[in-house]
This record gives structure tokens, C-alpha cells and sequence, in this order.
């Protein structure tokens, strides 16, 4: 079996200038991995219509699940639903079960529903609602484009909302051993292993901790047995 | 005057598996922010040949800098060389002036040069050597695309070294009010602003902190009494 592809695409001024450091994208990599869907690329764009509709047309065409996070708040640098309808040619308007959500949430909260707070309401026709737990405005699936917020707390409670909805794969599984050897000095018994399991992944990661150099060898995959015996013969090779 | 421009391209496993949180994106975004070179686009992909090769010509046709990380070690997973080389059809061979660095570094630390250690020499013909205060092995630039190392350490002694040699445009200052108003009430006199003030940039980022809500509205651009007016503007607004 093959697993599921998928690609993030991250939109924001505030990731590209360097003002926030985005988390998103990390913490979706860690759940696809759980769910057996590899994660194959990710692009970050800013608010820019043009960058964002070409991002997301080609993503969407390359791989099997595309996760945008950013830009569905009620603000005028909120042009994301805007952007999906466009690349799409879907409608765009105010939903009636999206706009129900908002205005209980507001009832709740004693505050009015106004034009910029409706603009969370449009949503693209023939989309699928992805429930907010956090604030109620609801994320959306269009496709197989799953579009999230940008606040990390919301996007997590959005991306716990539409993983249950995916078919996943294999989980992939992961072992690491950390030597206190330079990179130089492994190459050539890690390129041994690499081509005698070809069907694993074996990384190697260096680092420099307090002035040493070492580096974590990580394999990965999804047969625990074949990653289990890789890891015995590495183990037994770097001893010697 | 018009800022160069500039994508960055993250090569790793390590990052799209989750297992690794990519830091330097937001070090290269804030570090360009200061030398007036416009981040506009990052892509991340995974130790593949085709992804890598198809990702910087696209991004090097596309903007006046590229920036990569990651792949550029002695272990069989190290190919961005190999991959930028034949991007742009160089040759790729053992360069002189690489390989002295490397033996000088290697001599002091009583280390023997081997077959792999080597690979690090391996340069495009035409490239410029990056170089690497840390440990030694040397990044390098050929054309607009400048291949640097993945270990933050490393990354970051690599951008100081190579960010003098480029042409800066005007630094984008910003300026930041913090207001704990949900951004659906406050919406309405920002994209009044926004529109008023058309060659900044008017972000919106909300927040929830202890359970309030609130929003960062932060103003960019690269005159700073445009950004000091139109924030004077903003909190006289936003005070009634």
C-alpha cells in the first residue's frame, strides 16, 4: 500500500517578514506522520492573491491533500476564502449553517454580528464546514484542499476536526541512534545500510553540542521488523 | 527604488517528517528584513532529487536570490550539490581551493581526510565559496542561488558571510499596536486605513491570551514617517 500525499501551504505577511515564527507547520508534519499520509512539500506565500491561487492550483493537483493555514479572520489582509473560491471558479457567498455557527457563537459572547465578522460566513459552494472548538468560525474543505486558520491553537483544534474525516495510511515509524561521532566518519557504513534497505529511510542529522560534533542517524518507515533489524546492524557496525 | 527580491528553500527529510523543527526560515526572514531583500516565497522539500532540481530553477527564474538549507554534509543523504549542479548543468567536481579548507580543518583536529569528508569539496565549476566559520566545509553561490548548511549553527555563519557580498534595498520598518479588541470590532477602521495609506502594508494578527481575545496590528513599509502618521491615525481611531 501506498500512503496518501498531502503539501502545507502557509500564508501569511507575518511569516515571510520574519515577525512570527510559524508552528503550524511542524505540528501538522507530526500528525500526517501519525495518520500515514506523507507530507511532501510545503510552500509559504504572502498575502498576495496571485501567489496564493497559483500555490494552491498546483498543490492540489500534485498531491493527494493540501492544508493552508492563514487568513480566514474578518480583516481586510483575510483573503484566503476569497483566493480557494477564485482557483476553484466556486462560487463565494455568506452560508446560512456557517453564518448559524458565528451567531451563536456571538449571542453567547453578547457581541453584534457585523459586515466584517459575516465575512467569515463566506464560504466556498460545495464545501464541506470544518468545525473551530476555539472561536466558531469554521474552517473549510474544498476538494481536497482543507483550509485552516493561522492562530496555532485554532489550527490545532481545526486539524483535530478534519483528520478523522481522511483516510490514512501506514503510520511511519522511526528509530534514532545519537553518536558522538563526526558525520565523515559514519558516511561510509550508513551508505552501506541506505543501499541494503533501500526500502527504509536512513537520515543522518548532525550536530554540535558544547563543541562536539555528533549526529542522530534516524530510519524510518513503515515495517517495524525491517526498521528493528536496519537498527540491530548499525548498531553493531558503528561498535566496531 | 524597487527591494531585490528573494525565496528560500528548505531541503530535508528531517523537516517534512516532523521530526525536526525548521529554525532558519525565521532567522534568513528576519535577517533579509534588515538588508531590504523581500522574502516572498519558501518551499520545503524532502531529500529528493527531482523535488530539489525542479523547486530552485523555478525559485531562480522567479526572484533575485535564492537561499537554500540543508544537504550539504558527507553522508549519502547529502545531495543538494549534485542536485544544484545539475539545476543548472555545472560540472561538479572536487575544487582546490574547497578541498585545502577542508584538509587545513581536518589537520588541526587530527582527522583523516577520506572519501567522504571529500564530497564537501565538491563544487560547481563558477560557484563562489560560501565560508563556514563553525566547521569549516564551505557553502557556496552559483548565479542568484546561495547553498548553505542545515545545522542552525552552521546556517547562520553562512548567511553573516554571504549577506555582505549582496546588494541590499531600503530596511521595512514596522511598527506594532497591541489592542485587546476581537478583530471583528476593529476590521472596519483598518481597511479604512489600509486603503488610505496604500504603499504600506496593514497586517492583522489576533491572538488569544488567557482567554481574551486580541490582535497585533502591525504597519510596514520602508518610509518611516508614512508608518509613524498612519499609526498616530490608528490609535486616535481606535481610542474612541
Amino acid at each position: 500500500m501506498v500512503n496518501p500525499t498531502a503539501a502545507m501551504l502557509v500564508i501569511g505577511d507575518e511569516i515571510l517578514s520574519g515577525r512570527t515564527r510559524d508552528a503550524n507547520m511542524h505540528y501538522l508534519a507530526g500528525e500526517l506522520a501519525k495518520h500515514g499520509i506523507d507530507l511532501r512539500e510545503v510552500r509559504m506565500v504572502s498575502d498576495d492573491e496571485a501567489a496564493i491561487i497559483g500555490a494552491v492550483q498546483v498543490l492540489s493537483a500534485a498531491y493527494d491533500h493540501v492544508f493552508t493555514s492563514g487568513g480566514i479572520g474578518p480583516t481586510h489582509d483575510d483573503i484566503t476564502a476569497d483566493c480557494i473560491a477564485k482557483a476553484f471558479d466556486a462560487h463565494l457567498g455568506v452560508r446560512d449553517d456557517a453564518r448559524a455557527i458565528l451567531q451563536a457563537h456571538y449571542d453567547t459572547q453578547g457581541l453584534e454580528m457585523n459586515e466584517d465578522r459575516l465575512r467569515m460566513a463566506r464560504i466556498p459552494e460545495g464545501a464541506a464546514l470544518i468545525e473551530n472548538p476555539v472561536s466558531a468560525a469554521p474552517g473549510f474543505t474544498l476538494g481536497n484542499v482543507h483550509v485552516m486558520a493561522g492562530v496555532p491553537l485554532i489550527f490545532q483544534s481545526m486539524v483535530a476536526s478534519v483528520m478523522p474525516t481522511l483516510t490514512g495510511g501506514q503510520p511511519v515509524l522511526s528509530q534514532t541512534l545519537r553518536v558522538f561521532r563526526g558525520e565523515g566518519e559514519i558516511a561510509g557504513p550508513l551508505r552501506v545500510l541506505a543501499e541494503a534497505y533501500a526500502d527504509l529511510s536512513v537520515g543522518c542529522y548532525p550536530f554540535q553540542k558544547d563543541g562536539a560534533f555528533g549526529a542522530n542517524i534516524v530510519i524510518r518507515g513503515t515495517d517495524g521488523a525491517r526498521i528493528d533489524a536496519a537498527m540491530t546492524e548499525l548498531a553493531k557496525e558503528l561498535e566496531q
